[in-house]
């Protein structure tokens, strides 16, 4: 299935002891409206206050339950978009192929956008953030800019391949996309805290490659707030 | 002032007794500012959900507040957008010339858009529902689209120029757009539930001239509901 939901009211898409979680939220109405207890496997693990408008999950279930019905079971900060088969070797984080995510910059405070959106309170040299993120099209080792995943979390290769890092302009908004084969824990929110410092002038944008060459979070930037972030798509085969 | 702000979280723009009010919130930021005791009038009493984003509001103060400090102290769900000196006989509601509304219906549910718009949860007939606005345009007496006010609500004349009633589509959202010269308490949104009630063939769009002749609440349709409504800007001379 896939998935769109505000991100705002969860500790994150999977499960947590005493926080509400979108996976517990779905595998609740899952179980409900298929009487047994049924367990989702997400394709990405999005942190808390981080959005998605196209999450991908898989499960296994006697039958496919009616995207209409399930809907009805889920609060409306979640949305089943799509639901169908698969074959059973299909698996939503092992057989994901590439994952696209935005980041939102705003010029101007919204109050619309405040939950999905960060407001820059400084001017950005956007050509100096232009420079910066072409340093991290290509193929690279990217622990500089990985922080430690948390208890129970399984260790991520740590080389990536970035296929677009593209910065959209839409009138006083600004949208860092990003695609790549996968994505390591906090990775597009450090690299984003790290084009901040650049654009803002505190980085010069040529040293991006040593922090890359160094696999340390020491001279990388900090991490951006999650509420901008978005999984936008998840592809396969 | 000319003012933006997400009305999910409050009673409407006027102060209320034991919940918040846009109003109340922005004279507290503007009394601890000013350091002295500020009372705001505002263009539109928008309800409790409603949304602006161009309210207008006035007062009376030894001088003029600096935005990025007015702002520093307000919620972010309200932004205070411009702030200027204006003459002593300007007032906000009674010197509007013009307002404009717009409501905002989908045809999918979004998550992001929930408290923004009205998700349309069956097909409707948009010729029907254009065919219904027509006849709403022009000088006509709104009785039968008007709610009694609360208490201490002035009374308004019930006679209203309509001059604009127009059908927006983007992709699957459809935005309505109302312009006039003022409007009765909960007009718009009465206007729309009936226009709801002919969209999805409840109601002949031809029986409109005799709903409002009637000057009557009976024969027209529901209250639609006020988190799609939005004020969107106050014209002055």
């Amino acid at each position: 299935m896939t998935i769109a939901y505000d991100g705002t009211a969860y500790a994150g898409f999977q499960s947590q002891p005493n926080s509400p979680s979108i996976q517990t939220t779905i595998e609740k109405a899952l179980s409900i409206l298929l009487r047994e207890k049924i367990s989702i496997i997400g394709a990405s693990r999005t942190d808390a206050g981080v959005h998605a408008l196209g999450q991908v999950a898989h499960f296994t279930a006697p039958h496919l339950p009616l995207l209409y019905s399930l809907n009805a079971l889920l609060p409306p900060d979640i949305r089943i978009l799509t639901i169908e088969e698969v074959p059973p070797t299909f698996h939503a984080r092992y057989s994901a192929l590439r994952k696209t995510y935005y980041y939102h910059l705003a010029l101007h405070p919204d109050p619309f956008r405040r939950n999905i959106s960060l407001n820059l309170k400084m001017k950005l040299d956007l050509n100096r953030l232009k420079t910066g993120a072409a340093y991290f099209l290509g193929t690279h080792d990217f622990t500089s800019f990985s922080n430690k995943a948390g208890r129970g979390c399984a260790k991520n290769k740590p080389i990536k391949t970035l296929y677009r890092l593209d910065l959209i302009e839409e009138g006083d908004r600004i949208r860092l996309e990003f695609e790549a084969d996968g994505f390591l824990y906090k990775m597009v929110r450090n690299i984003v805290g790290t084009l901040l410092e650049v654009a803002r002038g505190a980085l010069s944008p040529h040293t991006i490659p040593k922090i890359l060459q160094e696999k340390s979070r020491r001279l990388a930037g900090p991490t951006a707030p999650p509420h901008p972030l978005f999984l936008i798509k998840v592809d396969y085969e």
